[in-house]
């Protein structure tokens, strides 16, 4: 009986081109991280149930993948790295050195609706110091998100900051009950998607939407989000919203002291040259998550602001409170890989390779296969991808498809007479023909006609070396 | 409500130290088939289960963990990345380009009964050309397996390969019928561990172990058993095992076309300097699974036999009939990255280290944030893995102890005095203070004595440069 083929819903693979540009995105990630001095953890993908549940709302919970032993135990997919990373520091309170600075890239799974672009496995690169009650934690944050966005090459972006404290210092400002905060944060954090009446409608006494869903209001008064939206229309550069918030704030109790570490947080960052082109204070940003208490933080890719943000974390003091009973300051930031990659793709500003493989060694000949094999290990020795044709015996033709199909710069072709002529024919594969350099004019040519020259067998890995190394720098 | 931070049986955290391990393990393997033209696939942890049954025999389907989604499918996870390879080769056809020269590293679930040693998810490491009829692909994946335990400096290892058309060939040889070749294979896989007397018996009536189980017989002749003892006492290098081979054969149909195939192979590795020394043809493996149709090769580290096979694999050409109805020809092999790095740490044959962290500046001032700040963001920028302490505000012996404890090798201090006459102290750790080296006769007996040094706050990135470049090389 045959079996079809096939992913569940929101589950997809990643072909060769896929996996080598997100490959590529992750080892700079980590190399950014390292830097740092992050260190690796890895979780396993299951959890205990009610280890994933509680710290992250109702929709995470209800999107968790359920998984079964042969125990029958509750047990669960994690659907972020922060919940495995506060059970870790529980866990292994006495082994770990705090603080304790990790980062993590793993799949998570969230079985959501599926949508265009949206996957139920997909992965994060999570950087967190945990036993950090320093605004200095914060502030690197932030930096190394500009530094990972820079080492990624994604062109113009922006991190945007703030902080819950901030926000809460609002509510009071607003005379808005503690415990509306949360629904307030997540109605201010649809701001980028929605807009702002929209946000009014839902702060107040909430609306239809276009698809005849009734979203519930907040219940605020319409004075009240005058004074939100007085709050969300102070802009300009870190200085100048620092100096307006502590105006708007004087009569507020401890704005002072919260919009201290704010400006100890910018000073740092002036410091250190990440300005406010590249660090904006942005009072619009809130994010969503219940359990952040303090700096949040997130970042946009300019030319491609529908994929939202890309980056995005803050600090959250109270996270292991659920396993141990006490706070411990913690800060991060977490990188959504696959949508990144998505972004970067989109944008062009990710080079986008089928294979790994530099050089293809052709075989024409079977009584040459020794041969074939002795050429494609000097090369593999010489630091070359190199793979051999490994498929049915075939023609030179197909064997040289294969390289077209897959873009493989350069073949190999030695027949009986090359061989007894101790030479061997290199061929540059696509586009690049006509760009051969690092041999005689005759021979440059020759490769703009014909696309391939002769070399002796013995300057083989010379003559690719120098042909891969121009190669490149196109 | 306190929820126990805790993971269910056969699940375990990999800690900064064992990450670290693993990670550089796995770049390592990953250069070593880049090299060899590989190309990196992603495929979901989550499949129907259907796709996951059926290939790999009744114990691997009873270790699959169940998953449900919302819509209530019956899911699992897999146990092994050979079904999902056969299921990408199967659903991409017209995408693909053969021979789909592919690796992939990621974990796998089994939930068998936890050992000692075993865990219920664990990584692999996959490496497989699917569509590759040829020998050479067989050539080069042994070829491979040694370079990637070389590069990986295991120490003394051994491939060993046979072919499951070399057993077939024992089996009509010995007049056991083809159906109990999957019997035998499966008892055969168990010679290195329960040796040849306990062979013989389960071959035959079977018998009673230790525990007192009942291992059921295959009901072999006690002749049938005598000719397979008789070809199993077959040993030599490979020359002389296939010469051996051709004798023993010589009325068997077929076998000179089958043992010319393993010569090729023997003759091509010869080639390419890998002789019988690291690649045996070793009569004694089987490998345990039913799908085999070719050569297979397993790897031991010779240090460690304890840990029997970490490396292993073989060709198997009808994986993908199960979806298509057609046979492909594949051939691959598999590492066991966590029971390698288990070994590897028991070898102390892996370098192992608590953190990336090479640098730690201390923050001793509150007033001097900003200059540490900076100091560190020197350091990062040169390339340096540098961290700042952003934990609790205390005093300097606290710090140092941290460095001390994740073995952080240098420490940079700088107080109010230091400061004032821009200098920094840079302070080795650890037991590499007696060698400071690159550094004046005074500074060097200074260094040893208190195993710390002033520099000037202009020199300390080439200072400690310069410090971090003679660590590396003890």
């Amino acid at each position: 009986m045959r079996v079809e083929p096939r992913l569940s819903r929101g589950l997809r693979d990643l072909l060769p081109e896929q996996m080598l540009a997100r490959q590529r995105m992750v080892d700079t990630i980590r190399g950014v991280y390292e830097i740092y001095g992050f260190s690796p953890l890895e979780t396993p993908a299951v959890e205990y149930l009610d280890v994933l549940s509680g710290s992250a709302g109702e929709e995470a919970q209800q999107s968790i993948f359920r998984v079964t032993n042969p125990e029958e135990e509750a047990l669960g997919l994690r659907f972020d790295l922060t919940v495995p990373l506060s059970r870790v520091v529980s866990q292994y309170q006495q082994e770990l050195v705090l603080p304790f600075r990790r980062y993590q890239v793993s799949s998570v799974w969230r079985a959501d609706k599926p949508e265009a672009g949206r996957f139920r496995e997909f992965m994060q690169f999570d950087l967190d110091s945990v036993g950090a009650p320093s605004e200095v934690a914060d502030t690197e944050i932030m930096a190394a998100m500009c530094d990972t966005l820079e080492a990624l090459q994604v062109g113009p972006y922006r991190v945007r900051f703030s902080s819950r404290k901030i926000l809460n210092l609002l509510l009071k400002h607003a005379a808005i009950p503690e415990g509306q905060g949360a629904d307030v944060f997540r109605v201010l954090d649809k701001l980028d998607k929605i807009g702002f009446p929209k946000v009014r409608l839902e702060l107040t006494s909430g609306y239809t939407d276009e698809s005849g869903d009734r979203i519930r209001g907040v219940g605020l008064t319409s004075q009240q989000v005058d004074k939100i939206e007085h709050f969300l229309a102070i802009q300009g550069d870190r200085d100048e919203v620092l100096a307006r918030l502590m105006e708007l704030f004087a009569a507020v109790e401890g704005a002072a002291g919260d919009l201290e570490v704010i400006r100890r947080i910018s000073s740092h960052l002036n410091a250190l040259g990440y300005l406010s082109d590249r660090i904006a204070l942005d009072l619009s940003i809130a994010r969503g998550l219940a359990y952040y208490t303090g700096p949040i933080f997130e970042a946009n890719l300019l030319d491609a602001p529908e994929f939202g943000s890309v980056f995005g974390g803050g600090r959250y003091d109270d996270l292991v409170r659920r396993f141990t009973g006490q706070s411990i300051p913690a800060t991060g930031a977490s990188v959504g890989v696959d949508r990144l990659l998505a972004a970067l793709l989109k944008l062009n500003r990710i080079t986008v390779r089928k294979t790994a493989t530099q050089v293809l060694v052709t075989a024409m000949d079977a009584d040459l296969m020794g041969e074939y094999l002795k050429i494609t290990y000097e090369l593999r020795r010489a630091g070359i991808c190199t793979e051999i044709h490994v498929g049915q015996p075939k023609r030179l033709g197909k064997q040289l498809q294969r390289a077209d199909r897959l873009e493989i710069p350069y073949v190999v072709i030695m027949g009986s007479d090359e061989a007894a002529r101790s030479v061997v024919t290199v061929k540059e594969m696509g586009e690049g023909r006509e760009k051969t350099a690092g041999v005689t004019a005759h021979e440059q040519w020759k490769a703009a006609r014909f696309g391939q020259q002769e070399v002796a067998r013995s300057e083989l890995v010379a003559t690719l070396k120098g042909l891969l190394a121009s190669h490149k720098q196109e």
